[in-house]
C-alpha cells in the first residue's frame, strides 16, 4: 500500500498513515473484512520504521476503522466477522501496492439506492428537460453525411469541423477563442486529470478552492501534489489568503469554478477575477478554470462577469468546459482551451492517455451545435429552472428552521446548506434514506480536514412532481435534527 | 523541466539528463527554436548541482540537439536561427515544469504527410474493409430502442447490457469471462494507462517486451516506473531473461502482446505462456496482456494458443482488448478484464480519470455485437487478408535484397523488417517520402536504448490497388540503401 507522506510536516507520520488508510476505507478502496498488509510489509512499502507502522494500526483500531485478530492480521472493520482470506483465491492481491489515494466520487456513486428514493444528490438535469430530440436529429443527419467517420481515428486534439462549431458556441457564451486553442476531452473530468498529470507532482503545491467538487479532488490527488485548501466566500476564492500562502510556499497552480461554484453556488466577482489573475501573473502560478454551469443562469447572461480565460493576459489560464450537465450526459465530451506550450503539452498528454476522443461522436454533434434550436432550448431550460428555483427558495424559506443557513440559487444546479456545527450531515443520511431521499454530505467536498456540517442538494435532477415531496422530506429531516 | 533520474545507477546524471531532454526534443515536446530553462532553473528543478546541469547542456550541444547563444540562453537546435522569445507572449511558459517524459506516438502522428504519400505506417484496416454498414444499422436501431441513453451517464464499469454482449464476444474468441470482470475503456490505450497509474510508480520495476508498441511505452513512461526491456523471440517474451533479472530486482509487472506481437508479429507458444504465468506466480508479478489482433488470424482460430487470461490461476492477469483496429476505429471503445481487488482498484481509477465511458456509444453497439453478420464479417476479412498477405510475402521474397530479414505474416497487421546493422531506418525516411511512401522507423519501439536497424510496415492500411506500388517503392528504397 502507498500513502502520500510529508516527512517535513506535522502531523506525525503515524497520524498521516492513519489518515491515508482511513481515506481509503471511507472511499471503499478497502472494504469491510479485507485484510490490511502486515506491519512489516507496510513499513517496507512506506519506508517507515516498524514501530511507526505498529502505532498507525493501533491508531486506526482506536478509531474503530480496523480490528486486529490474534494470529491472523489486521482487518477493515465491519459488524460481522472478518472475511476468511485463506479461502479467497485473490487474497494475495492485497499485498500489491497501488497509487490511488482516494475515490470519493466512486464510493458515493456505488451507493445502491432503491428506485423509490428521491435523488437530491446527482448533479444533473431531469431527462425530460434535456434536448434529446435535437440530439437524435443530429445523429440521424451525421449518419447520412459522415458515415466514414465510424471507421477513422480523430486527430488527438479533435475533429477540425467539431472544434470549429465548439469554438463558435464558446464565443456565444462570452469566451473569444479559436479552434486551434481547443482539445476535445472525455468530459471535464478528463480535462482536470490531463492538467494534473502534465503539471502536478509530489513536489508541487496546488491551491484549491474549498469546498470543491469531490471528483476534482479525486483527480488531483491521483497526481499526488501537495494540496492547499483555500476557502471561497460570496465573491469566490479568497485571493488574500492565496497572497498570504505565497509568502511561505510557491503555488504552482490554482483550481477554481468561478461561475456558480460547485457546491456553494457563488459567482466570483469581476474584481476578484482580476485580482486572481494579477496574483497568478505575479507569482508565476497557472490557473485551471472549470466552468460547467455558465449557461444555467437565472439572472440572464448579461449579469455574469466574463470567464477568467477571457481576461487571460499571457496564456496562464487553462479553461475547461463540460457539456454533460445539461446537453448530452450520455456522450461524455468536453473541451479544454489553452495556449502556447501549455497547449502542446496538454495535447501530448491527451495523445498518451487515450489517443484522442471518438471521431464519430464529434461528427454526430456537428449538426447539433449548428442547430438554431440549440440557443432556444437553453433559454427555455433557464425559464423552467427559474420557476423551479423560486419554488425551491419559497419552500425552504417557509419550512426550514432558521438555524440552517442557505442562499437562494442564482444559477447552476446546487444548494449548499449549513447546519449548526454540532450536527454531522453524514449521520443524517440513514434517516434521510429511511424517509425516501438521498443527498450528498458536505464532508466529501474537502481535500483535507472536512467540515461535516454541510450538505449539497441538487434541485434540477428530479421530475416536477417529485421535487416538492423531496424538499418536504429534506426539511423534515433537517428540522428534527436541529431540534 | 522534470527528468526521471536514477541516482543509484549508471549512466551518470548528466548522461541521464541529456537522454531525457533528448527524448523530449525527439518527441516534439520541445520544438526547434524553443528556449530551455536556465542551468540554474534546471539544477533546481532536478535537484542536481549547477555543474551537472552545465555539463548536461554541454553534452546536448555536442550531440547537436541544442545550441547556446551568448547572453540569450540555450535553444533547441534547428536550421534557422533561434526563435526570439522576447516577442513571444507565452515565452514564460517554458519555465513551467511538466511530467511528460516522452510522446513518440504523438510526434509520429504529427508528421503531416502530403495526401499522395502511401501510408505503410498507420496500423489500421483500409476503410473499405471495415464493417461500416453493420455499424450504421446498429446505431439506427439503438436510436429507436434507447434514445434515453443520450441523456444518462453509464455506470463507471460500463452499461450492463453492453458488458454482457462484450463478454459473449470474448467467450467466442476463446476467453471464458463474465460481465462482472469487465471495465469498458476508451480504447486499449486507456487500459494501459489505468493499469500504469494504479500500480506503477517511480519505485516499481516494469518488465516490458521489446520491441514494443510505442504508444504503450509512452503510457508507461508517464507513470515513471523503472522500465526493464526484455527481448522477444519467435515464441514471445524470453522468460529465462525475466528469471535472471528477478535474481537482482523485484519485478512488479510484465507487459506483453502475446498474440501477433506488435511490431514483430510473433505468437507466444503455449509452453512459453505457461512458463510466463508460472514465473509471475513464483515472483508475485502482475501480467498485463494486450491482445488487439487475435481475430486477425491467417491460419484459423484453432491454431492459436489461448489468451494468458484464460490460463490465469489466481487473478494475476489483467487483460486488454481493443476494437479500434478492425471493428470501429471511430468509436474508441475497448475493454479491460480483471479479478478481485485488482478489478476494484482499476475501476476506482477509471472513475477518477473520466467518470466512465459514454453510455450512448455502448448502447449503440449492443445490436452490432448481437448481429449474426459480425462473425461472418470477420471470416470474410480474414479471407481478404490471407490473399493479401500472400501477395505481400511473394513480392518481398522476389524483390527484397536477402540482406534484409523479415517473416511472412501469420496474422495481425505488421511486418518487422531488419536491415543490416550499419543502416539507420530513421535516415531512410526522407528518401522514402520523396518516392511516395511512409513507414515507422524501428527506433520508437524501444523504451530505452533503441535498435535503429528495423522498420515496421503495415500491409492492411492501403487500398488493394495502392499496395503493390507501395511495396515496390519500399523494396527500391531498402535495396538501394543496402547496396
Amino acid at each position: 500500500m502507498k500513502v502520500d507522506l510529508d516527512r517535513s510536516k506535522e502531523p506525525s507520520l503515524r497520524e498521516q498513515i492513519c489518515a491515508g488508510i482511513g481515506e481509503r476505507i471511507r472511499s471503499g478502496l478497502l472494504r469491510p473484512g479485507e485484510k490490511l498488509p502486515s506491519v512489516r510489509q507496510l513499513a517496507r512499502d512506506l519506508g517507515v520504521s516498524l514501530m511507526t507502522a505498529v502505532e498507525a494500526y493501533a491508531l486506526l483500531e482506536k478509531r474503530g476503522l480496523v480490528e486486529s485478530v490474534q494470529g491472523k492480521g489486521t482487518f477493515v472493520r465491519e459488524r460481522s466477522m472478518p472475511v476468511d482470506v485463506a479461502g479467497d483465491p485473490f487474497g494475495w492481491q492485497m499485498a500489491v501496492a497501488d497509487y490511488l489515494p482516494r475515490a470519493s466520487f466512486w464510493s458515493q456513486s456505488a451507493v445502491r439506492l432503491p428506485p423509490e428514493i428521491l435523488d437530491l444528490a446527482t448533479a444533473s438535469i431531469h431527462h425530460s428537460l434535456l434536448p434529446l430530440p435535437l440530439l437524435e436529429a443530429s445523429i440521424e443527419s451525421a449518419l447520412k453525411k459522415a458515415p466514414q467517420s465510424l471507421g477513422r481515428y480523430a486527430p488527438f486534439q479533435g475533429d477540425p469541423e467539431f472544434l470549429e462549431v465548439v469554438a463558435d458556441y464558446l464565443r456565444h457564451q462570452g469566451l473569444p477563442i479559436s479552434p486551434h486553442q481547443l482539445i476535445i476531452t472525455n468530459g471535464t473530468q478528463q480535462g482536470i486529470d490531463l492538467f494534473a498529470r502534465t503539471f502536478l507532482g509530489p513536489e508541487d503545491v496546488l491551491a484549491m478552492e474549498v469546498p470543491a467538487f469531490s471528483g476534482a479532488i479525486d483527480a488531483f490527488r491521483l497526481s499526488h501534489p501537495h494540496i492547499v485548501p483555500v476557502p471561497v466566500d460570496q465573491e469566490g476564492i479568497r485571493v488574500e489568503i492565496l497572497e498570504e500562502l505565497s509568502t511561505r510556499m510557491r503555488i504552482k497552480a490554482i483550481y477554481v469554478v468561478p461561475t456558480y461554484q460547485n457546491p456553494t453556488g457563488s459567482v466570483m466577482s469581476l474584481k476578484r477575477r482580476r485580482a486572481l489573475i494579477e496574483f497568478a501573473v505575479e507569482t508565476g502560478a497557472l490557473i485551471l478554470e472549470d466552468e460547467p454551469h455558465r449557461e444555467l443562469t437565472l439572472a440572464g447572461k448579461g449579469s455574469l462577469p466574463p470567464p477568467l480565460k477571457a481576461l487571460d493576459p499571457d496564456g496562464r489560464v487553462v479553461y475547461l468546459k463540460g457539456f454533460s450537465k445539461f446537453l448530452f450526459p450520455g456522450l461524455r465530451l468536453g473541451v479544454l482551451a489553452a495556449d502556447g506550450t501549455l497547449y502542446r503539452r496538454l495535447l501530448a498528454a491527451k495523445s498518451i492517455v487515450d489517443l484522442g476522443s471518438p471521431l464519430w461522436l464529434q461528427k454526430a454533434l456537428v449538426p447539433f451545435f449548428r442547430d438554431p434550436k440549440l440557443p432556444r432550448y437553453i433559454d427555455r431550460l433557464n425559464g423552467i429552472l427559474l420557476r423551479r428555483s423560486r419554488q425551491v427558495g419559497d419552500t425552504l424559506a417557509q419550512r426550514l428552521s432558521p438555524a440552517i443557513r442557505w442562499q437562494r440559487p442564482q444559477g447552476g444546479m446546487h444548494l449548499w446548506l449549513t447546519v449548526p456545527p454540532f450536527l454531522d450531515a453524514d449521520s443524517l443520511l440513514p434517516e434521510a434514506h429511511r424517509r425516501g431521499i438521498h443527498f450528498l454530505p458536505g464532508s466529501i467536498f474537502y481535500p483535507g480536514e472536512p467540515e461535516s456540517n454541510h450538505l449539497r442538494v441538487c434541485w434540477t435532477n428530479l421530475a416536477d412532481e417529485e421535487l416538492p415531496r423531496a424538499l418536504e422530506i429534506l426539511c423534515g429531516v433537517l428540522n428534527e435534527a436541529v431540534r
